[in-house]
């Protein structure tokens, strides 16, 4: 029987590595004998585990093998990473490695490399030259690349569950409505803070119900405190705070009242009207057309904002990207440095952006339907953690807790 | 073609009963002239009509003018109403009318007589020594006892939309989750200050979820404050509110940490055990075991706490009524008086609230899921104005704006 | 005080459109008078109803008009349509007449004009030279146009309630999960049969959920059967139906057994490389590789697709098309001809598509989840019904019932 | 540092109970050394673990081993289990030890016993005379039992997930409704065969949704066929029913047309009537009354059904038991010989059915909401595989694949 000595380290008990390697194994068929293992003993300490495992034939043994790799497993003997040749524009060679969104490293001359720009489903590119490896998507690949292909030399560094129970415990798992939302709630705003403490920065994604819900007051109060560094959102959620800015209503219903203003269901059309007849935003503000309001805002605090279109755009919004994998672009460039990522009442932003996130951005969903937390995480954004509650109040008690 | 003579009058244009009306007519096969009409021409002014309704044969006819009852027609040349005996217990005349939960009257001797204990769905029974008519369950008939059939000399008052808009605009429709809902919390502490302020009841029908989410102490806090006369629940809200007075916990959750505590999934049971144990949560706060939560700042503020069990029950907790025919009377008798009615978080109770809660109580249902408010308007408690939030952050605003 | 005589004919009782008048009138501040009134005796009679209205001032008047237009009033001495020339192009003069979905006219030389190509929120560009109207976005407004502002000269054709309720009654309201589904499918079968018997076409507005449970087939079946003239979808949908034809999987679960492939998750993006790789799907066709499926079924008899990119793509798919005003103008063009719309599992699209069909299209939504047909409800597509029911079988329900 | 010695035997592998048991004793604080592991070679085959258990101090070791027994873990050295007795009616010994579903045996004079009756949430009664130990709800405790308290002398046999993909796979998780159902359905109809091929009994719980959607004709067809021995439900499923066999509609409305029936919100309560004039709903059948439906059905086919009333209830029906500790005892020994449980549109009665059932019955829940699915989950049911789907259309899937 053909078989293959590996290796697991780091927290492979406490975050389940190891039972899931196991489990791997014995489903596709194979078999396993633990080597050597040895326990941490406390809650920094790493483990170690040796396999020899043993599969009926070499074809379920490279599956096994290629599986394991998901969970950071390294081969004893292994090879370096194999690649293929681009030989069309924006098409990749037809054995191709598709990458998760965990952190990721290709072997080069029997060195591990670390692959740069990583996310979800893209291919990774090899640079011999410079010894490094990128993520990069398939639209963007280029006649003659290195692309890496098969699975040979490449190992995942799987998520590791947080031991420190107090502080995480929520970035575990979702909340549901019937759980004390306060806490979690005061709990992000202490991540926030830690993570400005380092610099890091905090991307919003917002949904068009956070204007008409009347909490975009609380997102402008957040960017003035420093709180937000990046906003990814549509032609919405611009054209509805605007409006609101310009006329006090979102889709037509005054903000202060709560009431359908007549005539009102134009109010967006002619928010997006005025600033197309200014020429931007930015002139917008400069001529005191603008005064308040998340875009205001987030201009006046150099908050990067990118604002991808959709087909179901009216105008649009001078300043909202039409052509899709330009926007992706900007969204890629826009990500660099993001370490906390809060999404609110958004679902296409949302699955767009956990498309594009690193398993190692802290991500919180926070929406009123449960599922949109399910969509995120069938479509591999596993990292977030949901928060099922009211886009609303939750802002304000965020924005409380942070003032 | 057989025909009749109705009249309509109140706010029947606002309302829309008038157009209902000949809607009704129309789609029964019917038609009509309008013989007079006076539409009144300022908010508090009233409007009339008078139409002859004609139908191709009697039995339509017939048809018609009940259903044109439910929207407060008046025969011109009405009849008194009709009744039969009731021959055996608990066992309707099988042509027994059957109530809606609008104001209605019969018709005694020829005069309008309210039906006092209106709800949806029960018999009305006639006391003629006393010339007066109230409704009654059907489990309750007595032998002997003299219950109104058919649809003669019966006249239901339709529900009237508030022309006032501004105050009562969101009890007319739902609140989405899409909408701002601060303003509506504030609107609702407006009113439950001017029910107070009118000595009315208000009546909270409250969920497990209430304690689960660590909002039990807003609700305690409306206690003291006076804004809750009468608690309806079941042996979960009680069960968990003295988990967590006395163990701190919430089916086993800290609800200061928000983790799951080891063996706290017994809580619950010692929560009931120990009341078993001592008798009575009466002498549970006499003997200083509960000091704090919703059961207790109820009973310390004689608000009336009517707690029905349910089929899903652990224990009960002593003061939770098992048999539901008696529960449903022990609710019958707390609703005197109650004059709007807050359901937050709980389904079972809140459509068995709904079923006995007449149409004019101003009714609030808050839950995160909105198919909650939708099968209450499916059985009838259309009155019930939904707003589609989280009921933790909902009572933490509610008990921030009434304090 | 100021006064105008308005006419109101049609269906304007059955359809509450003259209570909703009176209603706007009393709720503005106005009065009104009846002057006249003829009520439709039978099903297919309309009504007339000509009133004075009266208003504390002129510009409440006015406010009260531009209202009621939206129920088809027309003033008895009525003017012209009033226009702005274009200045700038993508920009409209500021006080620009936004429309509804609903059939609209405006007034040219006295003679009421059918506007062209109507949909929401869009301007009206009128081509005096020729005597038309015709509705435009606002990014296509180029400069010289004259385009329809304020509100004189416009009138609306409301939204008629059908009368006969054994046929349309399901297209008046939602069904909920708690009604018979069954009977829903078979009435809208029907109505598919109707709609092709008189030559209109049926477009189908497709979400990826459709493939991932297996329902492909279903559609698949529907085209070969003629009852799809047009599909809507984005790159998802046409991802994983050709991920399906190709692998056998549909997010990488393959859809005979319901198990996660090893790999799969890979899949629809080797789908895509491999179209891309080829150059078309047409290529694929010819070349055999692509065998079935919705895609290639759609190809085969003619149906018209289009399918607009948006910002969570991978790839995408050749055809998909990437810039979102080129993407609503090919739905634009494809709408032409396009009488009925069945919407299923879909969110984008579906809202895309309601913000472009006019009110007259009979429009079904079908999604497990009750938000989607309340978002859309909430963004102006009234006429859209929605069935609250799984895509999967009832799609599957729909092909048997329609084979 | 005190320590004691542990075993783990069984699927303690696939199982993750081995990692899971790792956790527990690094969460609280303590540490382990694997003295032995063997570690099963194929799929029948079991593991075995021998741990050395350490702990800072003795109070976090008993907390450590007492969480270990969830997994099943066993004392090398251990001692029998601990009892108290019950001196007041209905009231436990404080120290009391709460059951989980789990088969679960206690240690009495050495041996293992298995405990009888098992259930979530009960305490368990030791018969010392007989050797015996059996499940038991407070309330039913009596002075002079014996109750079993603290951990020692308890073991828990952990759930083992199947290691058979093939078929058991939807057991272990649930289907969104963006999944393949229908071959979910064919596989829950091949363990409906399986089951009644074993003589297993299926219990049917049933919310009245499933008379309105008109799908009672399905169970009625099951019934017939065998596949229902059980049924539980409430007042409303059985009200519905005999509604919609008498009248023709469900809630007034028509299940063959689906229109709402003038009067029709009556026909609830004139069936009740009916049945309660007659007496029962035995003599309804005797006397030819009621000749078709779920409740005929199953009376002619001998099915047990237990109808528990609910605070929400009309009538009720004869044959609705109102006390609720009497329903749950009627419950409790229907469900003898259930080997399998398909709960579908009922959350009150699911919950409750949830709160009596050993884990070791499948248990599969159909609801189009997934909230009903987290409530069973959350309150002990992980057993429970959810379903997302229309209990309508899953019904009469259900029953064409098994005819």
């Amino acid at each position: 029987m053909p078989s293959e000595v590996i290796e697991l380290s780091g927290h492979i008990i406490d975050s389940w590595t190891l039972p899931r390697a196991w489990d791997v194994i014995m489903d596709r068929g194979g078999n396993f004998a633990v080597e050597e293992m040895r326990v941490g003993t406390s809650k920094t300490e790493t483990s170690y585990a040796r396999l020899k495992v043993t599969a009926p034939n070499d074809e379920t043994l490279e599956l096994i093998l290629s599986e394991l790799q998901q969970f950071g497993a390294v081969l004893l003997h292994g090879n370096d990473v194999q690649t293929a040749v681009v030989e069309q524009n924006g098409v990749l060679p037809s054995r191709f490695y598709s990458t998760t969104n965990l952190p990721t490293q290709v072997r080069l001359h029997g060195q591990w490399v670390n692959v740069e720009n990583i996310e979800m489903d893209v291919a990774i590119v090899i640079d011999q030259a410079n010894n490094r490896a990128y993520g990069k998507p398939m639209h963007e690949a280029r006649v003659g690349e290195q692309v890496v292909t098969g699975h040979d030399g490449i190992r995942v560094q799987p998520f590791e569950r947080a031991r420190e129970r107090e502080s995480f415990a929520f970035m575990q798992s979702n909340v549901s409505s019937e759980k004390a939302k306060v806490l979690v709630i005061h709990e992000i705003a202490r991540q926030m803070k830690e993570t400005r403490a380092q610099n890091g920065k905090i991307l919003f994604v917002l949904g068009p119900a956070v204007i008409h819900t009347g909490a975009g007051r609380y997102v402008a109060d957040l960017i003035r405190r420093g709180y937000v560094q990046v906003i990814f959102g549509g032609n919405a959620i611009i054209t509805h705070d605007i409006e609101s800015a310009l006329f006090g209503t979102s889709l037509g219903v005054d903000l202060r009242s709560g009431e359908q203003v007549e005539g009102g269901h134009r109010n967006h059309l002619r928010a997006i009207n005025a600033i197309r007849g200014i020429g931007s935003v930015d002139q917008a503000i400069e001529t005191g057309l603008l005064k308040e309001g998340i875009t205001y805002e987030a201009l006046k605090h150099d908050v990067r904002v990118v604002l991808a279109g959709s087909i179901r755009d009216d105008g649009p919004m001078p300043g909202v990207i039409n052509d899709m994998q330009e926007a992706q672009k900007e969204m890629r460039q826009a990500l660099k440095g993001v370490e906390m990522a809060i999404m609110i009442a958004s679902m296409l932003h949302a699955i767009a952006t956990g498309n594009l996130l690193p398993a190692t951005v802290r991500t919180v969903v926070v929406d009123m339907n449960p599922s949109v937390v399910t969509k995120l995480a069938d479509r591999g954004s596993f990292q977030a953690a949901g928060l099922i509650t009211d886009a609303e109040l939750f802002l304000r008690e965020l924005a409380e807790t942070l003032s």
